[in-house]
């Protein structure tokens, strides 16, 4: 039997059209050679479309502000405008993460409804507009962050009588390349309230967890709805003088209290400080992150991109991407959520030094 | 080849003599008949040396202040007085578990040590006396809860004005029975404060979770020294409307931040409503308990017989004992910490209703 | 203040041509209302681009004998031919899981290297060709069931006297999703072999585990390189009598010794009889999976359509698409893999019945 | 308020009477100063009753031989001769294991019961008795080691022309020590057998586990009976070549499928090769151990002493022990058991090397 060649025969012209014959018949048999796309597929380095981007919110607001004029959220289902990563072609922030701003006036709601990809919110600007998950409503305040885990029941609302804004984060583009996406409206515009306002915070919020019920969601995600700012902020200041990691300072998770993991179970939600003066090395990650700039001013250095940013900007660090925070003038706060949860249970997380220490 | 017989011989007095002789010789080779033994090895149930009991603290209290009288914190390197348990021979409160009293006067210093035997404390009296753990200094108030785990650092002192005593917890007995009892004395008589004054409680009291630097103990317990009694008790009343358990209505679990475990590895603390007018269940299960009256008045039934308590009383619940716990006049509030977690990773945890529902 | 309306505006032409000047002007700073898109982008139930699909193995196998006869080991770096689901765009089986077929002649060896991706091999024809993975070599056999892991080093080779086929299985879409692909040649054309031909077999073959080593990579793969037919077509057999589940028979998974978890971090691989005369219910998941035809005759059900196998034939079950399977003539064994890990640490699988038990 | 002082007070005589009169009252109230007893009680290094001890397999077997003459398994219910620590009170091998030898003559039933202590059986003598647990019966070789896990129905029985003998391991001491005791009868003399013999080596034997059923026990132990001598000991030979352990040389732990742990919740056992001209260096750890010698000669020092072995003789190494192991003549194959699975999730274990390598 003869059954062909280890060693690389000469492409002689008539080899060359058998090949182009060979090549023609295979998509009839939804068959495809690997070795013509083999370079491509596996790369030495994840290639990324996303690439970094900083929107300053001196040009967001006033666009939120122009679509609340003419755009109800009945209309919308949410009045969000998505931060849109330049070099994708999916809608995203990166590869894995969806950012958005949503925005509800006094007297607005938002209907009720639930899916399963994870949502945080971190607020920007406004007071007391309410978000209700799973029968619990919470009165937002600014830097507040919250939690709509999958498949939760959630609505927004506006009783006070300014506007409220919020960083929206999903893992909306993850859940859909995994085919996971489900979505459903509640029966009514609202859902009933099952909880007092702010209950999770007095329950769980004191590292004492509940031993007559099950774990909500047998534990997946964060019992809290609401992480105070005043709470968060506090946290950091303790921790002010530790000397914190070389690339991120001091750099607090959202935890989950029945596993101590991440707040979500695809996301991992942190508040960093960028202490007066500070200058962390830089390192880059597998993960891809969300940065919004919480409080002060300051600079990133991204893939060797300078991006200065100031109180309420966002901006998105891709896979795989050099980077390294300074503050300007005063402490700054960075919050950010990123995917590393999505690949830790897989080890495909990664990290690596910069060889130089910073960038340049 | 004879070699015995699977059928019972008849005991003829040769045969009865011939035993006799075997046994006789056996203790020479430490070996010894199972049979004899089998009955009293292996019973139906447990049965433990442990009985109920309560310690009233009209009764310990003057006698902790008259050890303060005659006996030093010097001399006594801890001022503890032991709460036994009548039935055991062996010092402890249950077959696992060790109480006891603590009082240390104004201006003396416990000295530092650590041991391997997990502690925890529950403050009964006073106020702003201190315990440093591993280089955090915790004040003290009534109702506190202060966790000190395996290996840790610590001593205690008092310069506030006013004595302070507190209910102390030891897994000492299971420590022993298993052989891994290791004590040492630091080197000076206090240890040098490493960190701010209840710095953990701001660390890890919001849940968030420092993210620059690996668990404390790889997470075995928890980093939080002090859970403070406004707080704890503040989380039972925010779940003062649910049904709670049919055993022990609403109770709650002080955890670990950074597993959603027990907050020390051998020992989980709880703290429980007994709402005005409840009256509990009966049950019994493997793990026994040391309860402490951190709040009001009641009873319990504990194997059919009534202990009535008040505020700052003690008592334990030994292993796979009927017991159910009854308020007199208004809400009232048991601390308690049990040797559950030692049994729950071996499977060896059981839990029974009472076939009539209470006890008679 | 007058900042929009909670309620809808008439949608007059003049409000129209602002809407539309707004939304014209967003693409400049990256943002988008995602009210436009809301409907697409969450929808009720997962709607994957993969189509259910058959490769008759007769029609596979020429091609790549064909294939053999054009295209050298060294020139394609592995000679695989693709099969591609006609419903997706990107290369792969289904969303997240990409299968070919690989064919090593005599002779031939395909260089070492190594990447992020996971890798199954299920051989399909031909005798005692060898992988090498991470300094192990395996002598496969029809069957056998064999793993690469993440960044492990590996190559193949063939000594023996007769081509060899095996299915390819790979993570390469997930991987690629989630920007983690990294890739890299080993500096010799083959790496040193530092353990005996089937080492893995006999050290981690038996329920026992060296203690005196740490897990391989932790434990987050199976250490076992080859899990033979001959072993897990005897497990099948011992559990023939057994109920099974409605929806799988008599299903195995192969396991990772150090976990009793899938062999590896991203897909799990079983293998399932369907015994003569079993016909089984049908069920719908979100994970999506690979069958191959290890053994029998019969055929699927999927989203309504038949699709008839044999031996050797490859099939795919999309995400979300119902399902079932049913054996003629005699006992048929299935291996499949499928993504079933990586939905679940977020929570993401969910599985339903069929209302009517069979499609019709 | 004179509350005392925190300062020695000199030990006039009138202290001592009144100090003396304080102690005589106290256990009229179940109170004891723990200063009295704190050096007893906190020891700065395990003080275990147990001493390291060996039993000649040459004065087991003849005593146990004369056992079966004078006392029959219906009247023994387990015809056992324990193996008692010489240093302790309490009936055991170690402060929390129990180790006895067992005999079935031919034609023999030991009748059904079962308990919460866990068993591990190894065969010393006699081929094909059988053990049933939990309805799958195994009929026993020399080597074989067999699990009988918590609360797990089990009966032994020989249909064989020669009597059995293995050895038997329980943490009954530990199980007494938490108070976790239960005990029945099964209401037969034997229970019926729901599965074929070995059935579970033929579906848990290769590294596949069934997909169609919860784990057998929640997982909490392995749900293999019997771990075959030559399976385990062509583990052995495999890595023979490796360097192994220091101190333990190339040893392998029988594991729980599920899990990757140990094959019961509370004993790890594990077979190890001390090679020919092998001889260990010394260490010492909280754990303790039976040792069983299956195969070889050869000797350990412990504690400074010297214990000769050879095949079928049986020792102990208590906690906190310094030993090292040496073979004499050719290969020597060690089983032991040990408790290091009850320390292990409370951080009690620890390990030592000895400061001068070994001991001299």
């Amino acid at each position: 039997m003869m059954i062909g060649t280890p060693s690389t025969p000469k492409v002689t012209p008539e080899l060359q059209r058998k090949r182009e014959a060979f090549y023609a018949e295979l998509p009839e048999f939804n068959m495809r050679p690997l070795w013509a796309i083999l370079k491509d597929a596996m790369t030495p380095e994840p290639t990324t479309q996303a690439v970094p981007y900083l929107w300053k919110w001196k040009d967001v607001r006033p666009r939120m502000y122009k679509a609340a004029e003419l755009v109800s959220a009945e209309e919308a289902e949410r009045r969000v405008l998505m931060l849109l990563n330049p070099g994708m072609e999916k809608p995203g922030a990166t590869s894995t993460l969806f950012a958005g701003v949503q925005m509800i006036l006094p007297h607005e709601i938002a209907r009720t409804h639930h899916h399963t990809p994870n949502a945080i919110r971190f607020v920007i600007e406004g007071s007391r507009a309410y978000t209700t998950v799973n029968g619990e409503r919470s009165l937002m305040e600014k830097g507040d962050f919250l939690t709509t885990p999958i498949w939760a029941w959630h609505d927004h609302g506006n009783d006070a009588d300014v506007p409220m804004l919020w960083l929206d984060g999903l893992d909306m583009p993850f859940v859909q390349s995994v085919d996971a996406m489900f979505f459903e409206y509640y029966p009514e515009l609202t859902q009933p309230l099952r909880r007092e306002v702010d209950d999770s915070i007095r329950r769980y919020g004191s590292n004492l967890l509940p031993a007559f019920e099950r774990p909500i969601g047998e534990g997946l995600y964060s019992p809290v709805l609401n992480y105070r700012w005043k709470d968060a902020r506090a946290s950091l200041e303790a921790a002010k003088g530790d000397q914190g990691s070389p690339y991120d300072g001091v750099i607090f998770e959202y935890t989950n209290p029945y596993t101590g993991g991440p707040s979500l179970p695809t996301m991992s939600s942190c508040l960093q400080l960028v202490r007066k003066g500070e200058h962390t090395k830089a390192h880059r990650h597998v993960s891809s992150a969300v940065y919004h700039v919480a409080e002060g001013r300051g600079y990133s250095i991204i893939r060797g991109e300078r991006f200065d940013w100031e109180e309420s900007d966002t901006f998105v660090v891709p896979a795989w991407s050099w980077h390294e925070h300074a503050s300007a003038g005063d402490d700054a706060v960075l919050y950010s959520f990123n995917d590393r949860p999505i690949l830790k249970p897989f080890g495909l997380e990664r990290e690596q030094a910069h060889p130089k220490g910073r960038q340049e």
